[in-house]
């Protein structure tokens, strides 16, 4: 069988071939947002078989053997790697159009030198070739990022954690890849979930302050803060199931936030959760715009939809989906236009799950952009469900029209995976036939120095202006 | 003028060809969703002119004509069968872009041997010859349906039809087609609707329960199932204007039924319909599981916009528009995701009239495929508005990129014209082209062997396998 | 450099440049809508440097700059001409994708003969050529008007505008363009405003109508839409934010109105509003009916999200945004339908600024044509945000696909400048390119009489139709 995955691979132009052979494939890796374990980075984890590198926790491939109707025992059941291995291979040969087809494909090629696309027929080769490359080389957890190139690496953090595995890392000499940890508070977001004063409690601790206020609680997180930029934090992370604003006040926050702590048992009323939100997401993007960090939003997204799933393997499991619900515009302005009337506004990066809202997101974030540098207010990429060919170039394609390309800070993988290093690879290559195709359709200039610029700037330059301090080497 | 139907038609790389000619275009048709009446096919209702075949009732082609310009007269009036077709042609002509143009002319090609493209030039010449044909030929309901290489067809049906008509045509041992009965229990769901209580008295009768309280209903609706089930009935319908979720119980249903038809005049709240309408879903889709059913949930559509007309000419005349209303998803979860609780998720097909839906139930669905089966949980074709070739070809990337393309059970007409068996062509050949280019850009294997049998599983075995016990020959 | 904008820009088949250079190119310009000063036409404004025609004014460009990371100074601050130029010269050379690049390098091809585009490096030689043909050419808003070949522009005014301007156009028997007054009364229909009050005073000044109740409003406004005509005014302008329908009545309105005066500090209901709004939106839709003028409706958008930047720049300086607000399929079904009901329902070009609700507005309208001439309801232009080569792309494909194409009344500026005459241009060769793909895919006639007369109708005749009979020589 050929080879699919050839120089050639989505490149449908000999510009946009020289693009990403002159300018995109050299450019180091900057994944800003994953979620690598630090633990297994500082452990420097060793994968004796190709189903732990694959199939232990990656839930896009779970979804996909779900659909084709392969049983959950060779999912997450106990069948042996083998079996599961196996079953996987079934299912990806047909899958025509996914973005596992090329992923796989790509990581067979580009990890194990395995030319041939995965089929039911050559599976039980690349088992065995595969788990003996896997027992003779050191397949460990640094070997794989730093044989990727990968220059800088945010992991993603509660803010409880002390960092003990990024502080492990930053002191191996030998490791070039910079691992900084990225802040992400959604527990202290979301006011109306369970676990919430419990939570308090345990960031009491880390903190060393006992929280029974608003004041108390803000600076509670400033510690916290200060401990995450101590080793090194760039960015924040939020992940927010559906954008609220509401007036408030610190007054409204703090009696809010009493009741809440007192009364645990007592549900708030939605004004009051929205008030609360409000309140602390202004005052975290606050504080992020005087450490110049930046903030990402996330939205878009319903979480553990099949209760019978979720009781079984709990969250990560395959059953999120693209939420409708309801309107992120209103919130989201409201939002940045109060940061920008008391001049607190920090670099904002913001993802939508719902490919619908590129043209929403596209044309607000113009408005909030103040000529401070380029692009101050992101759109990220495509992400998660629109993490494939279509979803990047509509994603592209979008930003082009209603905002300036060229600023664009690029990929990110978003991945619980060590092979996922590739997806940079399919961006860039998406990108140069996007970019190729512009250019040979007599849309825009031919000269080799603009476009190979734009390119280098989205692969690499934007990304490292925006979180580089850290940069080694 | 040149034939614009051709063998290359929609067709645009060797690929495509070869995948349509050797696998696409000999698989028989299962139609298992139309609106074709099973009284036409057991009478073998006989055609005399390409209007009757055309224009009584295609109100996809009255909506073209008035937005062209032509008098009502010629639409739904009083002008005569030439008149009329003359006017179509004039309109048809210059309808570029337009799915009608496309059916239309495949039609005549397919139907007639007619192999120019209708025009207000040739109209008279067109009419001509097909009126021939229409004297000479036996354009009857069952030759259509026979030449048209159709295994199966499910019609639609109302669960007090005593589908006489269904029974008299598997009795005919020359009539090769199976045609089995769809359950459509709309009018048992839209509790709000003005003549529900007269219905439930239709429901009563046909079924010889007096239904006074929810476990009569219940038991109506059993004994109608079966009836439907003892027809070789597969499958069920439900056309939902807007999806609602409520927690209910047996009591909630119980007390809101009795409140209905112990006061037919007054209005139940928002609560009262929402629990209603979930309860009985539950109670069909648990109902569907047992028997093996697949159940089918239309959403996305607003009917009869335009009172003025409404009044005039009734439901279905082509005053119906994509609805915008509300959300989804969270209402679709949660039916799902009780229904998975408690053992009786069945098959099901969701299918919105909204291609800006496309996405989110492509995700939505892989959160509830149980691995029983390929693609248990299926995103139905594009429908309706959609039926056209970049709705198709959306509705196809959407479903490849998020969920597992191989295991769609592919193409329905949900049409009431016995000329429209051409749309399954018209799929394939979109879906041929669809995964060509895919090949020939290098995005997925070659090789014939595995792409044959995603053609071949696409436009028959995956349907065959879902309402198959029933198929002759 | 070479040339970006030769014969061949945009088009990519033979078919599409036969279409273009025989029918499309030689087509003069009907600009229904824009938003040119009629006191610039009337006094002849003289334009000396590049800055004044493009960078005064034009909020797409500042937002682009803002985006690009660029100070404000050099976009609405006290830079010179010169230095604002060279920003923008900076700024564009890299804006890959944007609509601006092409629009840029077309007006600099069309009005200044510069076939380079506009870069870093060649921005001083542009600045010097420019500004040397801006002082010894006649470059004033009468002579860019005529050498576009702009037949007929109508621009948008208040109704309690006197229309001075345009009586001077008219009366000069040199300016072979007709130029007539667009009725835009969106002060009127938004009760809830701040300086409602005011404006009805300043109505009831304009009108001689002393406004006390909605008989008195009525009356007035029958004199404005009378003195409007009689400037030969044929359509009306609503833009509105987010589109209401409640059942109302003239006693309602009049209560509603009678409260608005009397108590103006007193803050109206939600339900009060959207039963005025829906009166007065009756009442003039009922007016333009009766004098044979479209009404065209704009939604979609969310204004002047910025508050800091509010309040220093004001409206209309690049902080709008596409609106994700509400549903607006069930209040425009509604209020279409109730003027349907009344024999009131005038023509209509309806727009969204979200480019999801292409196919929502496609079938929508297809709801109302009444078959008195083609098109009676349009879908206009793919506009503002989304007039760029792939929003232009899409509407058309979604208008053919669901509605009428042939019928389409085509484009529109939209525009304060006068050099956005080439945006015609652009969606002409953006048209027949569509076509031409579409002719040369084998999915339409390529037969070029009705090829040529489909692009002669929409880029000239169907607007001729709507707005011409005032159109001179």
């Amino acid at each position: 069988m050929a080879s699919l995955i050839n120089n050639q691979f989505l490149l449908h132009s000999s510009t946009a071939e020289n693009l990403y052979f002159t300018y995109a494939q050299k450019c180091p890796i900057i994944d800003y947002h994953c979620h690598i374990e630090a633990k297994d980075i500082a452990q420097n984890t060793v994968f004796r078989t190709i189903t732990q590198l694959w199939l232990s926790g990656d839930h896009y491939k779970w979804r996909l053997m779900r659909s084709a109707g392969v049983d959950e025992k060779y999912i997450t059941g106990d069948a042996s790697d083998h079996d599961k291995f196996i079953a996987w291979a079934g299912v990806i040969e047909k899958a025509i159009g996914n973005p596992l087809y090329h992923w796989t494909n790509l990581e067979l090629v580009r990890y194990f030198n395995i030319n041939e696309p995965l089929t039911s027929a050559n599976a039980e080769s690349v088992w065995e070739k595969t788990t003996e490359i896997l027992s003779s080389e050191s397949f460990t957890a640094k070997s794989l990022i730093e044989r990727s190139n990968v220059e800088l690496l945010c992991t993603t953090d509660d803010p409880i954690d002390d960092l003990r595995w990024h502080k492990i890392i930053a002191d191996d000499p030998l490791f070039k890849t910079v691992v900084l940890p990225a802040f992400r508070p959604d527990r202290i977001v979301d006011i109306e979930r369970g676990g919430f004063v419990n939570y308090l409690q345990s960031l009491g601790k880390s903190s060393g302050v006992e929280i029974m206020d608003w004041d108390d609680l803000k600076k509670a997180l400033r510690i916290r803060l200060k401990h995450f930029e101590d080793h090194g934090c760039r960015l924040a992370d939020h992940g927010i199931e559906r954008l609220v604003f509401e007036e408030t006040s610190d007054d409204d926050a703090n009696r809010i936030l009493i009741q809440r702590i007192s009364h645990p048992k007592q549900r708030l009323t939605d004004e009051e959760i929205a008030k609360f939100k409000t309140a602390i997401l202004i005052f975290f993007a606050s504080e992020y715009q005087e450490r110049n960090w930046t903030m990402q939003l996330h939205f878009g997204c319903r979480r553990d939809n099949n209760e019978a799933a979720y009781r079984n393997l709990g969250i990560n499991t395959g059953y999120d989906t693209i939420s409708g619900v309801g309107n992120f515009v209103e919130p989201l302005a409201n939002f940045m236009s109060i940061l920008t009337m008391i001049g607190k506004l920090p670099r904002m990066i913001i993802y939508s799950l719902n490919p619908n809202d590129n043209p929403l997101i596209d044309t607000l974030i113009g408005c909030f952009q103040d000529g401070s540098c380029a692009m101050k207010i992101q759109h990220g990429a495509a992400w998660w469900f629109n993490d494939n060919l279509n979803g990047m170039k509509a994603h592209l394609r979008s930003l082009a029209e209603q905002s300036y390309l060229p600023g664009f800070v690029g990929m990110l993988t978003d991945s619980r995976s060590f092979l996922s290093y590739t997806r940079h690879e399919y961006f860039r290559r998406i990108l140069c036939d996007f970019i190729g195709d512009l250019v040979d359709r007599g849309e825009f200039t031919k000269n080799m120095e603009v476009l190979g610029s734009i390119v280098t700037d989205i692969c690499y330059n934007n990304a490292l202006k925006m979180f580089s301090d850290e940069v080694k080497g």
